[in-house]
């Protein structure tokens, strides 16, 4: 017998039709090659490269720096290159099902405005003319639909439903991205709620990790981390308010920047629950490389958002801090004589989550790495990570997912069956059990950072920045995501952190310690969950930790991580 | 009959006592001093004045910036200095009744050891060496009570009973205070829960206006007001969550510096419901002159107080900021041809409560002087005020007041009579409503801004900054503070906030319009509360107001505001 469908599966049938509908015909693939990408282990690089031309993948394989040069000096149209990654987008969600929202056409008019501003005029609109930057799709541009996942938005955002209202807002930051010369041209795949750390939700379905299709792309952030290990965006926005951006940066191989949530503008974008504002999510971005990152938050802060947005605070992009870390190696990343090598922590692990051997092996990589550079590395025991979890989820759950609720109800879809349990409508917390957890919040962060000034007791010089696992394990095999604390503790924190790429795991060296003792049911459950067969060839990334407000500094210590790595990644 | 002491009377008593106690016998006025005191209007300048020796005068008449130079000069000694103003505030106390606590041997002690380490070392502790500072009695001093006003808390602080605890926190900004040099020598009186805007507890009773006796001195930093306006003191550290630095500087004819609430420390220091961290209070400075609001800003910043207390924003003095602002105007505060003139917003009135004559005619008086010297001035006219102050009062009352009766409860004292409806114990809101307001005031304050940056639509030139009442009235009759949304904006708001003197109310010239019409049932009584005759004399102080974390602006264009009246008061 077949199941009627339910009142909303329509909807959402005709929106994800209407977005692949979306794509030009001469960019559309043939069913025979989309069978064939979903027999792929790994669906990047020469695999989706087949489908572009030459001129084409020679565009959306150079960084956003590169981009952002090369048209400033004529060698490349924003056409050209708008056209090069809109193709890689369609191309990489028919194979690899990562967007939400297509405008396609806009950003090729929009192109070729800036085109013929910069023909006229000599110069650029701003740092970032001529770049196609894709937006999670949270962030509102005018005239395009922003469901965040929601099958009652679609048609609008925030389920207006008014048509007067329909399309009008756009984001601050989206109007930050245009001032700056962008081109914007997709919006993103997210998980339903956003209270997920995979991407799957009932318009589009599930993402999966298109480095290793056994596994997730992450989330909530996933459908931007996915994109761009494709090679469809070199720069794009995402969120985080317990590792939305920096999960997927770590599980898609790429760079991921979560900034102090005062730092970037979150107005007039969609977000859940936005009356929880102890602990707010952060606007955070995405890129394949290190320059792209900081090209981004460059860019964007050069607009000076707090002059609109009162919510961020009035810190403009401090390249001497960034320049005065990075100085303090050489190209290689070798600790210069002249200068205070660098003193980092590492975390192993949380005694919660015991990370699995590809995350083990990163971390020894990236700390023998800087070991041989030079650099100081000492062992991070900081304040219980499990405190700050056990405080961090009570200020999600606060709410008893009433926010969340009215929106399902728009359309009457339920929750994806990953979250029918632990988001099922609840009674909300009481405010003075809530104060309480303020109070013990405080304390957290306040003994936090005592514990990071006491790193100069040995020695006189305070930890410069942490290295710590984004996750217990390398991407992750759908439905086996047992803990968020590795990332979520710095939420809690509001701390600034980036997400770099170390490694991929490899069977053949990450193979299962079967003396491993785990602490509690969850860890063992995320120990049986390793496999050096399913995880072979998923991206380790690590998490580079600096206190609040401190973006620029991280941005510094991570390209010297990453020059060292670069040259003794054979340590 | 005589009524029966009840059991927490002797408590406070006792410590009354005990504070008069630890004045030392030569400073000690007899009954018949203290008698002739009471019968006057005004006992500040030379009614105080006459139980000082001139030499002592001398020093309490001068500055902070003054006074700190004198002592890295070797003009004067820190003892000398302490101990001038130890004898004015012990005599303030015995004739105003406006301190907590004394230390002043700690005081001496800690002025001897800085004179030595001049003397030894040939150069100061920092730039604050040898200057008292006086602290509201919410921070904490090594051995010394923090009663805030709670009888329950005599003899330790936050009601700590073990004895191995007591006295042993230190506030970090005290800390901050002392390694800049400061001597710490009395903690001043607040109100009972600090939520009154008069100052009045069950530990010393009522602290009345200096300079007019039938009147208050503001709250809840009042005692820190009087003891300024009476010479004891040219520094001190206040707070602010709805106006409690800004009415005390107000009505005591001095500077008040409210500023965003992540510049400067809490940490460690005590306060009425913690867990309320949604609009928190701000640590602020008062002082009988700008030049001591700078230097006491410019000196705690030099510490970094941020690499120690992770809600402090990493911020360091600019004092760029303030020097380009009072550049635009010479040093009689007339625009310099050179420079663009300021541009302010005037708000005369906030549409809920209009100001008495002597506020109007401070207004007036402020603006006219700066048109004559040469800026613009314009109307202000904001999103509602009386929708800030409903949101505003929301989260102060969020709790039900079980914060302040877990502390009332510690001794038995019941509330002060003026707060017994107001704070009585009630169920505290329903987190969902509170999430709802936190939107409604992040909505309040993004259409703030709006609003502000619409003010270059005229001219291409945004307001600088908003001159403001500080409340309907000079100083208040006590008992008849009706409203203080005045000052409770731009707590909502997060803004930076200096109070300037302007003029005193004059019954000559400030008479009683009675063509007004009142435009509630508050603002009648407001209304009907002014009366030439009693007011006479009172301080009447105005805002200027700047945005969040322009704290070096508004000291910047405070020093232009005030040298224009200086020098063009009679316009």
């Amino acid at each position: 017998m077949k199941v009627p469908l339910r009142s909303w599966e329509p909807h959402a049938a005709a929106k994800r039709a209407s977005t692949l509908a979306k794509i030009p015909p001469e960019w559309r693939l043939d069913p025979a090659q989309i069978e064939e990408a979903k027999r792929q282990r790994d669906i990047t690089g020469p695999f989706i490269q087949r489908f572009l031309y030459p001129s084409e993948t020679a565009i959306v394989t150079r960084d956003a720096v590169d981009l952002t040069n090369a048209v400033r000096e004529g060698q490349l149209t924003a056409i050209q290159v708008t056209a090069a990654f809109c193709k890689t987008a369609a191309i990489s969600h028919q194979i690899n099902n990562c967007l939400l929202e297509i405008f396609f056409d806009q950003a090729l008019e929009r192109a070729q405005y800036l085109d013929e501003y910069f023909a006229e005029h000599g110069k650029t609109v701003g740092p970032l003319h001529g770049l196609p930057v894709s937006l999670k799709d949270q962030f509102h541009v005018k005239g395009v639909d922003t469901t965040m996942g929601y099958v009652g938005w679609i048609g609008s955002n925030l389920g207006i439903t008014d048509p007067r209202d329909v399309h009008q807002v756009e984001s601050q930051i989206t109007s930050e991205l245009l001032a700056a010369g962008a081109v914007l041209f997709c919006k993103t795949s997210v998980p339903q709620t956003l209270f997920f750390a995979e991407t799957k939700n009932n318009i589009i379905g599930y993402t999966l990790n298109p480095q290793n299709r056994n596994l997730s792309c992450g989330g909530s952030s996933g459908g931007e981390g996915a994109l761009q290990a494709l090679g469809g965006s070199v720069l794009g926005l995402g969120t985080d308010i317990g590792g939305s951006v920096r999960i997927p940066a770590a599980f898609n191989g790429i760079f991921g920047l979560k900034p102090t949530p005062e730092r970037l503008s979150y107005r007039n974008a969609a977000n859940t629950n936005p009356g929880q504002n102890t602990y707010p999510s952060a606007v955070g971005l995405l890129s394949p490389t290190l320059g792209g990152l900081e090209l981004g938050l460059r860019s964007i802060l050069s607009t000076k958002p707090w002059t609109r947005d009162p919510a961020v605070a009035p810190i403009p992009f401090r390249q001497d801090e960034l320049s005065a870390y990075r100085e303090r190696a050489d190209e290689n990343g070798k600790a210069r004589d002249s200068h205070t090598p660098l003193k980092l922590g590492v975390l192993w692990t949380d005694n919660t989550v015991g990370p699995h051997p590809p995350i083990i092996r990163g971390l020894h990589q990236v700390v023998n790495t800087l070991k041989a550079a030079g650099h100081k590395v000492v062992n991070w025991e900081p304040p219980s990570h499990a405190a700050a979890r056990r405080i961090h989820l009570a200020f999600l759950k606060a709410d008893g997912a009433h926010d969340i609720h009215s929106h399902l109800d728009l359309s009457g879809e339920p929750l994806i069956p990953d979250l029918r349990e632990v988001l099922k409508l609840r009674q909300p917390y009481d405010l003075l059990d809530i104060q309480d957890m303020t109070i013990q919040g405080l304390e957290y962060e306040a003994a936090y950072s005592d514990y990071w000034n006491s790193t100069a007791n040995d020695d006189g010089q305070i930890v410069d920045a942490v290295i710590m696992p984004a996750a217990p394990h390398a991407a992750v095999i759908p439905g086996k995501y047992y803990s968020t604390s590795y990332t979520s503790v710095l939420n809690l924190l509001n701390y600034s952190v980036a997400v770099i790429p170390v490694t991929k795991a490899d069977k053949t060296v990450d193979v299962v310690d079967d003396s491993y003792e785990p602490l509690n049911e969850i860890d063992r459950k995320n120990w049986d969950a390793y496999d050096p067969e399913i995880y072979d060839g998923a991206p380790v990334g690590v998490q580079l930790v600096g206190r609040k407000f401190e973006e620029e500094k991280i941005l510094g210590i991570a390209g010297v991580v990453m020059a060292a790595l670069k040259t003794n990644c054979g340590v």
